[in-house]
């Protein structure tokens, strides 16, 4: 098992961790950062290893960390150990978790969703905020959803906020990303029921014949969905609003609808 | 009516409002920062206006704008056009909204609830992210609960992030802020049900006996509820978790506990 320590902020490996906190460098490299021992365990059992190992100096000691520090020695990755104030830099986080890892991005096509294999799946539609983003992957793993589907301009999925947000889900949850011109056929070419919230000609979403495979849709947290794509849905559902707004934050209703859908599926 | 016209970033009005995304300056100065004229025009109907309304030039002229001016010239506020690139400095926004305005922070006690206005009251203990918070009290707009209670070390609600997720509902919400020891004998001063999300001798949340003025009670984004906290509550409910994980994001499961409450309520 071979491991080597890194002292300085100018070493290269670690210049190039720190630069998968920018898109264009992620894109580039195909390449992204997650950090924390429960994200890359949960990677791990997702069938992920990543190809750089940082470990702060001054750790507390885990089985669950050696076990992955000989994992990742015997697939040839890199192991490196640093100080906690570079790992910080590296990060981007004043309180950095005693580990990290560069994961290699995979495939994110449609070809990835194999939709008989859940009776739910989330879509999102030009989420802009990492943190929704991460927080539906973290929904769609609590109400057990096959995965996401990420249609049109969304934030990029393998960002360091995203992945933090998602609590590992990342790795556990199927991803796809495509136009909605590509989404809406390959949905029509087998089963799978639309829905969206929505003030147009819906029903009440609790109670609403919901039938699985299911795929809860929300729009962008500003402007909602396009009206064509709520009206390409085959079920559209109001949310009580009580108040003086007319939305929930997307992440929150997208997780509401999914809930409900569940309960109705398992009835 | 009076406005006048701002040009420079060392303006010491730019500097006071710009410092009002310190924490530090808000608690000394009692005031914070809100910006659009959808939360202006939020905060005119719950009855404030801003002691300072910011204006970017070349901005598009709106009627309900105008009659912000007006209201807040009526009322003795100072009104400010500036260039936008000085308002995107105030605010910390690259594109900035028209508009932004400095409001008096306002009693958050305990003596602000009034538990029978409301079925429903939300309550976060120890919530430390502002986007979660303000995602907190816009829930809590749309499920008509009376307001949010803070309880412990929460992040400040009047931050600029909190502000702005809450889309408006700072103002038309309820808030409070207390310590557990507070807000315990508080809350058995008279009826109010407290529930949260819990493993411990917990019932299914689909079809619990709720009942208002329920609260419902979310903890610390990574440490959950105390066990005492817990312990403390009228009613434990689960919801099911079916994937790797065994929690949601607070807001998150705050919102799909609330609108479970809201329809039992309701039936």
């Amino acid at each position: 098992m071979s491991r080597r320590t890194i002292t300085g902020f100018s070493n290269p490996t670690v210049k190039f961790v720190r630069s998968l906190r920018d898109k264009k460098h992620r894109k580039r490299e195909q390449r992204f950062l997650a950090e924390g021992l429960r994200l890359l365990t949960d990677a791990r059992a997702g069938g992920r290893l990543p190809e750089i190992l940082l470990m702060a100096q001054g750790r507390e000691a885990h089985p669950l960390l050696s076990d992955l520090e000989s994992a990742v020695s015997a697939a040839g990755g890199d192991v490196i150990e640093l100080p906690v104030d570079i790992l910080a830099k590296v990060t981007g986080k004043d309180n950095p978790q005693a580990v990290a890892g560069v994961f290699a991005e995979w495939d994110t096509g449609l070809a990835q969703i194999d939709r008989q294999s859940a009776p739910l799946w989330l879509v999102a539609q030009a989420m802009r905020d990492p943190g929704n983003l991460g927080t539906m992957l973290r929904t769609a793993d609590a109400v057990g959803a096959g995965g996401l589907i990420l249609i049109d301009d969304c934030v990029d999925p393998f960002s360091v906020e995203a992945v933090r947000a998602s609590m590992g889900a990342i790795f556990t949850q199927r991803l796809a990303q495509a136009r909605w011109d590509e989404f809406l056929p390959w949905l029509r070419t087998g089963a799978g029921q639309l829905v969206a919230a929505s003030l147009r000609d819906a029903v009440p979403y609790r109670g609403a014949p919901y039938a699985g495979p299911c795929f809860v849709m929300v729009g962008n947290e500003s402007r909602g969905l396009p009206e064509d794509y709520e009206l390409a849905c085959d079920l559209r559902v109001t949310m009580p609003m009580k108040g003086r707004a007319d939305s929930l934050n997307a992440a929150v209703a997208g997780a509401v609808l999914a809930y409900e859908v569940l309960a109705s599926l398992e009835s």
